[in-house]
């Protein structure tokens, strides 16, 4: 730090600098199952048609402003209002304007372990950060969230379903019980359906039920489309024009839109690989039971957790075998748990015979 | 609203509820001149190359985490360290990133007149705005910004060269001046240098003399890549590795990046068209030289002012031609101000007919 630092006040801000950088390595192994994603790439006839609405488009013109051909198609798809849908590069970056929404100077509540983007933007932001433990099964912590939405002031609530890391989903009524307590005192509440496919659970009820209560979806997972990151939000009109405002101008670029257009026309893939996750999951969960060391945990989402003895030394026997996962055992309640993408068959003949050789 | 939102505090930040939605309504009209886009495509053959690129890739995997391979080549290209880089889905998210870096609850520094994403992102984010006339030649006020540096909370100051809306480009010697003094006071200081192609001007040695004085760059203008949405920073490692925090995780997606390794090997095709665009202004603030009611500003960008007797009239005038401008008129210093960019030959011809025809 040099003198004039120290003699002044402001600049970059305190509360990113106290942010570690984020320290994700990639690693070059045949299977990976680390980062949830499908693993089968868009289906090749719809990926050409994409590539050829490219070549039709003007690259050095803007895309439109909020992306409003998108907004329609997704609005098509889901049943919705038109004006109710925003759409960004990957949901991540609508975390963090649902932040900048209501998070900035006030209160993130979120359950513990949670989907880490939620508590990053918070301290990035310079957000009260509320955690209430996930009860020992990962079920909602009903009554510590009720606490919570009363005594603080209102923000952002996420809650996922299913839940990330874990892979839970609640009862019904548990989810409608807290969406309800934070409606009433002028909580945000983001019901983050990453995963929702999966599980076959759906909110858009409870969303238009309410004024403060949106939907977080993603084509990331279920629609195998990671790579082109778009995620987007359902909400009430008037909820979702603030969240607009947020949005940088032209966010959703040319190329993003064609491949999303393309999807949306012939969507028909989706389901079918849905169905296929669905049963190479329960696959792999029943060749682990009964697993000399470790636990997989049942999951609703399309990957699982897996409870080691060790951790570090799990970690490291499936990548010698070319697999990798992501370690979640510094996680709360999560000691000795790594989260395991569901693959192909292939990749997950490979990962249950590694796992049966672990020592 | 509703006695459950009169009755609590938080949810949606009222400096989100308080910022109108954003007015922009698309025009379609053969000639674009609204947007300062560069008038032609990304040349055929590169596009052609950028697409086989995008059919090769996995679309269902995740992009790397920080562009690094992007960054790399933007590194190269600029003679510019890899871990000062950071590249974003257009260089208005970066506007947003700074002022998430320096601006919430602190201090955003602009000219008045200023590009306008600076103000909203300063008035979304909740940083105290401080705006210093420009002189009325639209040359920096540097008295009254090293005023303003010394007398607030330190926070961002936004300096563009050129300058938008107006094209002005400052004496070198007052950017350093204004430049030294807000590095001395810890002020993080943004050198936009969107348009700096057509001006000849570049910053990157103040970047490099400074700690917290970054060069803030686009591929949108010049680059003709509009449409593909690329923008980046130019920093010290230190305060890029700050900045890269704020990034939203996997940013800039495959498609993009095919794009954008094209066009940075094979960059020729830009100094061409900038050099056209450079013969383009002249002649047609040449042609409209002596107008009997319209003065066409000099400028150092792709875009000039263009002062009317009525700008509403003129900008309709133009319309029923086929010809879509930016009115810049209600901005401070502006009155009856059209912003104008330089289009194709033909565009241009068009442009000046239908001026020669303003009764």
């Amino acid at each position: 730090m040099t003198p004039s630092n120290l003699s002044t006040k402001g600049g970059v801000r305190a509360a990113v600098r106290d942010v570690p950088a984020y320290p994700f390595t990639p690693v070059d192994v045949p299977v990976k199952l680390d980062q949830n994603e499908n693993p089968y790439d868009f289906p090749a006839e719809l990926k050409a048609e994409a590539l050829r609405r490219m070549a039709a488009k003007d690259w050095n013109r803007y895309p439109d402003l909020h992306a409003d051909t998108l907004r329609d198609a997704i609005a098509r798809y889901e049943g919705w209002d038109t004006q109710g849908v925003v759409v960004t590069p990957g949901s991540n970056v609508l975390i963090k304007l649902l932040t900048e929404l209501a998070g900035i100077d006030q209160t993130v509540l979120v359950t513990d372990p949670t989907f880490g983007v939620y508590t990053l933007e918070a301290a990035l932001l310079g957000a009260k950060l509320v955690r209430v433990s996930l009860n020992p099964d990962f079920s909602l912590p009903v009554a510590g969230l009720l606490g919570a939405i009363e005594r603080e002031e209102a923000g952002v609530l996420y809650i996922a379903q299913p839940h990330a890391p874990t892979g839970h989903i609640d009862a019904r009524a548990d989810v409608e019980k807290v969406v309800a307590a934070a409606e009433a005192r002028g909580w945000v509440t983001v019901l983050d359906e990453a995963y929702h496919q999966y599980s076959g659970s759906d909110y858009r009820d409870l969303v238009r039920a309410g004024s403060n209560t949106l939907s977080l979806r993603t084509f990331s997972k279920a629609w195998g489309l990671a790579g082109v990151r778009v995620g987007y939000v359902l909400a009430g009109p008037e909820l979702a024009q603030n969240i607009q405002k947020l949005v940088s101008a032209f966010n959703v670029n040319l190329l993003t839109q064609a491949a999303l257009e393309v999807a949306l026309e012939q969507p028909e893939y989706v389901q079918e690989r849905v169905q296929e996750g669905l049963r190479e999951r329960e696959r792999v969960l029943a060749a682990l039971q009964g697993h000399p060391t470790c636990e997989a945990m049942p999951s609703q989402a399309n990957f699982f957790l897996l409870r080691t003895p060790d951790a570090s030394a799990a970690y490291k026997h499936l990548l010698e075998r070319g697999i990798v996962v992501r370690r979640q055992d510094k996680l709360h309640l999560l000691q000795g748990c790594l989260r395991v993408a569901i693959g192909t068959p292939a990749e997950n003949d490979a990962l249950i015979a590694a796992l049966n050789d672990l020592p």
